[in-house]
């Protein structure tokens, strides 16, 4: 080849760029996509229609080494197309897709561990560039490495703004052409993806929710589909997108079971990634254990059902939603900090990971649930502090490794356990640990001390405790 | 008649004494009863045997007025003995025995409302006079109003000592001689009772338990009936007893659910004034819902459950045991007072009761809940606060008025409004209340603070609210 091969590094996106037709309804008239083949293997890949003649195809390779590819389309400026490029070692900080390990983990394609700590911000990019990027210079802050987020604009209380961008183009008549998708909206969002990848955050990125004056969310089938297979079509070579169905996908008037069954089996078919996909419920529980589901994305206030939620699915659970830190007046966003890093913790040794988000009144209706801005609250620091604690822990997670009536244990037998005591303030308690010896730390999750005890530990024994609530203690085996 | 004839308050006690037969077993070989009639009206009463020739007929008159009753016996010395009381007005504070009143609640026979406000000193009979006296000065002071202990002695985790007293003679061979009962262990036992009585405490009388070395809680089917129906001969006339048939009956070994379906029957076949009726769960409940129980005594963590517990029984709702304040390694005895606060709220909140129970370990092993002694914690006070609440309150009780996503609350609709918002903090609520104009108040159950918020409310209003959490508000309508 005359001209010089493309270097991509691992999971980093390949972006094909072809100029094709304009006339007629390019998004509905013209099928484009790659096969890129690495040695035997070959990689489908669906390009999209980017506006004003311009056709892409988003590729992200994720094994070393040259990959050849070939362009099909049903127009011919667009079909046959060839190229190569060498995928080459990824650099500093990528560490590849999030994937489903150890039945109840996650980890990085690389094999690194990943432990989700998730926040919430479902409109946050919808709100303008200054509070988008005031929110990611939160988001560097904070102990967030996913985040839960809207493509569409939000209608709810304290969400009454219109958004920058709109999806779909408008018609003659005002309303939305719901045959054109609006190529500037899309590429907004995928700048906000992209920005989030480069400060290490997953993009939970939700496909529809219920709360809407604009009419996305009772499209009808034929656009919900092709709408899917765009948003796919486009996003699925960013590394750090996960795929979540919905927001509440219970409470979607219009929207049957089976046409959830049917968006997975799209989503599923359309990302040659195999990116995470879940749904996220209301008050009623998609059935988790379907096989195209990766994990379960819960909302739900009892954390210490984490453990059945495991068995019940034999999955990973992530309770992204348990109630958020705030003061406004629905019960689900006003629980106290002390009350969201409890949870935290019950889930954590419960198995699960949760999430977090924050709900408090702000003076222009900046809550961070959904629009981002800054934090307020108290709960960060200790989810942080949480953090450190997982990543300080077995890499293959947490398992529940002693469940009974008067303990909650979280950790890998004979290695590490992670006992969190709640609402009980037991001044002794007898443990019995196979493996050993540890060493013994009593942590406090709210005051973020961790403080060792003297001496090492095996077998069965007493420890004096504080005597306080909302303690834990962690064991480590000594090397 | 030449005697004078004896004035007895009504629901106190009238015994009669006889003397009789003292060869053989009088326990097994006599039976004795009296008919109490009153105009139209027999009650009819079982007389005991207390040892040395002694037998006594307890009665207690529920109606003013003339009683005459007539003695029968197999023993002719005992029978046919004739006499008359009359029955007057009751002294102050005495307001009868307690009765279930609208279907979940409870009142004094006299119409006096009654809140249980219960606590536990399972064996504090059993722990001699010193310790005893100091329980009965504690509890003068404490916002108790009905007090769960044990018939048997106790043996567990901090109950190793021997009671005083036994219940059974000793047999020449040193075992128990289960077909004499002691006299002295029973005086003792109704002279806490009716000490209990003399401080406006409700006994309530766990008549079999499973902590047990002695023998006592597998005495076989004969011994079980005869001891219940002499306990219950003893002690009924006692116008503050209840019956709970026992503490955690299902994790007594070798006996059935139709051995407490009969112990059942045999109590409310044998207590001529229809004493309340329990029995206590440790993992599973009875069936509250079988006519013979008066009301549900539940141990059960999850205090939210209230309400479903009361549609699924219809009937009053008493979570004895949600766990007790206090440090030990038992998960059920080591919650903080602040957890135990919030559970009486939701409890009430749920339309329900809960009680009290303390357990910090002490240097001799005298913990409240089992031996008595005195309260070190920090929960009575805020207990007995809340009893000012209810007292305060609608005397049929609190009903669960209002129950949604965002509301627990319970009153009495277009009269009184108790809304507690436990681990959520909104520094804003809209309240949609009919009937009124209402005073409001925010109540702090920690703090035992109440801060009337000026003017009257009524309709939908909203209310700025302190954005604490373990908060409550209070309605009441203007007079």
């Amino acid at each position: 080849m005359t001209q010089q091969t493309p270097l991509v590094e691992r999971w980093g996106i390949h972006e094909i760029t072809l100029q094709g037709p304009q006339h007629g309804n390019p998004f509905l008239d013209v099928s484009l996509s790659a096969e890129f083949t690495h040695r035997h293997r070959t990689v489908s890949v669906d390009g999209f229609y980017d506006g004003e003649g311009t056709y892409r195809i988003r590729f992200m390779p994720d094994t070393l080494g040259t990959w050849r590819y070939v362009t099909r389309s049903n127009a011919s400026e667009l079909d046959g197309h060839m190229g190569e490029l060498v995928c080459i070692e990824p650099t500093a900080g990528n560490h590849g897709p999030v994937y489903v390990r150890g039945t109840y983990h996650f980890a990085y394609a690389d094999g690194s561990p990943y432990f989700p700590i998730g926040t919430t911000c479902y409109a946050w990019v919808h709100q303008g560039d200054a509070l988008e990027e005031q929110t990611l210079r939160t988001l560097k802050d904070s102990p967030s490495n996913k985040l839960r987020m809207c493509v569409f604009p939000k209608d709810y209380a304290y969400n009454k703004n219109e958004p920058v961008y709109y999806p779909f183009e408008r018609n003659a008549s005002g309303g939305w052409d719901l045959a054109r998708f609006s190529p500037p909206f899309f590429r907004h969002l995928e700048q906000r993806i992209a920005q989030l990848r480069d400060l290490g955050i997953e993009a939970d990125v939700i496909l529809f929710h219920p709360y809407d004056r604009w009419g996305f969310s009772r499209m009808g089938a034929e656009v919900d589909d092709r709408y899917l297979r765009y948003v796919v079509a486009r996003l699925s070579a960013f590394r750090n997108v996960w795929w979540s169905l919905a927001n509440e996908f219970d409470i979607m008037e219009g929207k049957t079971l089976a046409d959830w069954d049917r968006f997975f089996r799209i989503v599923q078919e359309s990302d040659p990634y195999r990116h995470l996909r879940s749904v996220h419920n209301c008050h009623t529980f998609y059935d988790h254990a379907r096989p195209w589901v990766t994990h379960c994305s819960i909302q739900h206030s009892d954390l210490s059902r984490v453990r059945e939620w495991r068995n019940t699915y034999r999955k990973p659970v992530v309770v992204d939603e348990c109630c958020y830190e705030g003061n406004i007046e629905q019960t689900w966003g006003n629980i106290s900090a002390r009350e969201l890093v409890h949870r935290f913790w019950l889930g954590t040794v419960g198995g699960g990971y949760v999430g977090h988000g924050e709900t408090y009144l702000h003076p222009e209706d900046i809550l961070w649930w959904s629009k981002g801005g800054v934090l307020y609250g108290d709960s960060p620091s200790r989810i942080a502090f949480l953090r450190r604690i997982l990543d300080e822990g077995p890499e293959d997670g947490l398992e529940p490794v002693i469940a009974n009536w008067r303990e909650q244990a979280a950790g890998r037998e004979g290695e590490y356990y992670l006992f969190y005591f709640g609402v009980h303030q037991p001044a002794v308690h007898t443990f019995d640990l196979p493996g050993g010896p540890y060493v013994a730390e009593i942590i406090d999750p709210w005051e973020m001390t961790i403080t060792p005890v003297p001496g090492t530990w095996e077998g069965r024994f007493r420890l004096d405790l504080p005597g306080r609530p909302y303690l834990a203690v962690r064991f480590r085996r000594v090397r």
